[in-house]
């Protein structure tokens, strides 16, 4: 393997095809990450294009390589994810590149899985492959952060979403919210959920807006809809408990009361004991579920709670044109135990778009400066 | 006169600059408007330009007629508003026109005061001028909303300010909010005080924040500092009591203590007692003083009665990048008495701009549609 040299800059819209061909899959892949790949035959014309679709079907290799069939012997793929060296549900796609007769692999992140980390490109290069590692390499860390941030640290990317006035309310005194934002943010939303393997709210918010939380067809099958309920005092009816929308998974504390168990477990819902009833238990929870991105649509103390044990990744923020008012409205965020303003979360990066009459603010809070 | 034609299309460029004169006074001219003026001789050749640069100085018009010279008779002036016929601080700008043999007024909009009101141009008419009138109607009625709303309704245009974090938040639980902003977005503050006649605060954030309230140099003389102040619980220590940087006025309501109001006395502060210690009392008081633009910079219960009793016309939100969190936080505004979401107030046009890392959001309440 050498480093990245100004003579590979040629590989960059290459690269950049891949990227776009991974894509595609956007939301589909946990566990698994998105991978896109091209193979170019020896001359350096395109013979193959492939992603990889769903966790279980083949990797984008071996989608690319099927399409090139011998024109790939002599050539080479540019893939935007280290190719595997170990047995998952499919094969080595390390042996799948050599069996082809691959000679230049263009790699433009290596696989912070443990499994790999590096694995795969050893093992081509000692089959006698030119390998090229980091061509894009920001951007694929960028398209797969949730997936690199769950191998890493063992935890979903939490996305936090919120929807407000311009004077900063998420509700009513009385609790009325629907809706604050307009449709298109709504839609935004819904395209949002799409691409998360779960959404998280508390008791509180299945009890004030008794809430959908679907993607509204966008997404097949629809993402995971948790409730995190310490004491299980959920209403008798709610639009989630419908599970031929969507799947719906209530985790609770060790104190919850049995009978509040067992009315759950006639609704036919999945169910999780917490060892402890904290954002950071179900994280591990949805980690070992396959959740690489998980969007929290919880209220303010859930998602105070979020942020101080780490388990919020990134904001999307909405604004709405709207005065709401009220001394004991609802606001996005309960108390964080800040004492003096140097202490406050400062954030950095701060993107925004307009959606419609609403404004859309999003910005990560983890740096990904240094993305494997 | 004759309605806006196409031929006069050929006087907009004049007119933009005509407008620019007007704008080097912005903040200065209270309680009059601004206005601006070019003059053309005969063959359409510039020989004149003015502004109005503050109350009891020449009108534009006569400042443009005075370097034309001879130059103007025959000629054309065009000028952001109509020309006074009354005899104010200074005499009517009509009789110095025809005085100047001036052959052509163009005018952007006709002014709402009462004593002018149409009554400038019919006299150039009578005296054989050529009148045309609304060119860049729009522009000069929205350059000069602040004296037009006070014209009309006999308050001064009120412009609601504040900064708040991400999650809404316009303080920490403590109270301490010095700085949720930037530097660019303080110092964006004080060009907007300094475009203000006043700047309102209530007792509290006198007494939580002691601000300064000055434009910091960028205006002078520095806008007029006012205190609402039901009952005069004000410390005895604050920098707004310092009148050698900028005046300030204390307005309270009746049932102040007479020992609270002597000690203002003592202090050689301005003091005025409202019928009611409301904001359209203090609108009326401020409009009497010549006050066209007055910054409401003032805590939630305050900004919330100043909406309520429509004494804001237009609003400025300062968006941090940052999150405070805090059940009891301080947030922008109070209780505004709504039930339900079709109640609340939905603003209409928002405009963002980019201060450094904060986001400022602008919007006006009252339509300029029907300007004059």
């Amino acid at each position: 393997m050498r480093a990245f040299a100004d003579a590979d800059q040629r590989w960059i819209p290459w690269m950049r095809r891949a990227l776009e061909l991974a894509a595609l899959a956007d939301g589909y892949t946990s566990p698994n990450p998105l991978v896109g790949a091209v193979v170019l035959d020896p001359s350096g014309t395109l013979v193959g294009e492939g992603f990889h679709a769903r966790a279980g079907e083949p990797h984008a290799e071996v989608g690319a390589l099927a399409q090139a069939g011998d024109a790939a012997r002599g050539g080479t793929i540019i893939v935007t994810l280290e190719p595997c060296c170990h047995h998952g549900r499919t094969p080595p796609c390390t042996d799948a590149l050599i069996k082809a007769g691959i000679a230049r692999v263009v790699v433009a992140l290596t696989d912070p899985d443990p499994r790999v980390a590096g694995g795969g490109l050893k093992r081509l290069r000692d089959a006698g492959v030119e390998v090229i590692s980091g061509v894009l390499e920001a951007e694929a860390a960028q398209q797969n952060c949730a997936f690199v941030h769950r191998v890493r640290t063992g935890r979903p990317w939490g996305l936090l979403k919120w929807a407000m006035s311009l004077d900063g309310r998420t509700a009513l005194p009385n609790g009325a919210s629907q809706w604050i934002s307009g449709s298109t943010a709504r839609t935004w939303v819904h395209r949002l959920r799409a691409q998360c393997d779960a959404v998280i709210v508390g008791g509180g918010t299945v009890r004030a807006d008794d809430p959908l939380l679907t993607s509204r067809g966008l997404r097949s099958p629809e993402p995971l809809r948790v409730v995190l309920s310490r004491r299980l005092d959920l209403p008798d009816q709610a639009q989630i408990w419908d599970q031929s929308v969507a799947p719906t998974l209530v985790v609770h504390g060790q104190d919850a009361p049995a009978e509040a168990r067992d009315r759950l477990e006639a609704l036919g819902l999945q169910r999780e004991v917490l060892p402890a009833c904290e954002p950071e238990s179900l994280m591990v929870v949805l980690a070992q579920r396959g959740c690489n991105r998980v969007l929290w649509e919880c209220g303010p103390e859930l998602a105070a709670a979020a942020l101080q044990q780490a388990c919020v990744q990134e904001l999307a923020a909405v604004i709405a044109p709207k005065l709401l008012g009220g001394e004991p409205a609802r606001t996005p965020l309960g108390h964080l135990g800040f004492q003096a303003m140097e202490e406050v979360v400062v954030l950095q990066g701060l993107c925004q778009q307009r959606l419609t009459d609403d404004l859309l603010l999003q910005v990560t809070l983890s740096p990904l400066s240094d993305p494997c």
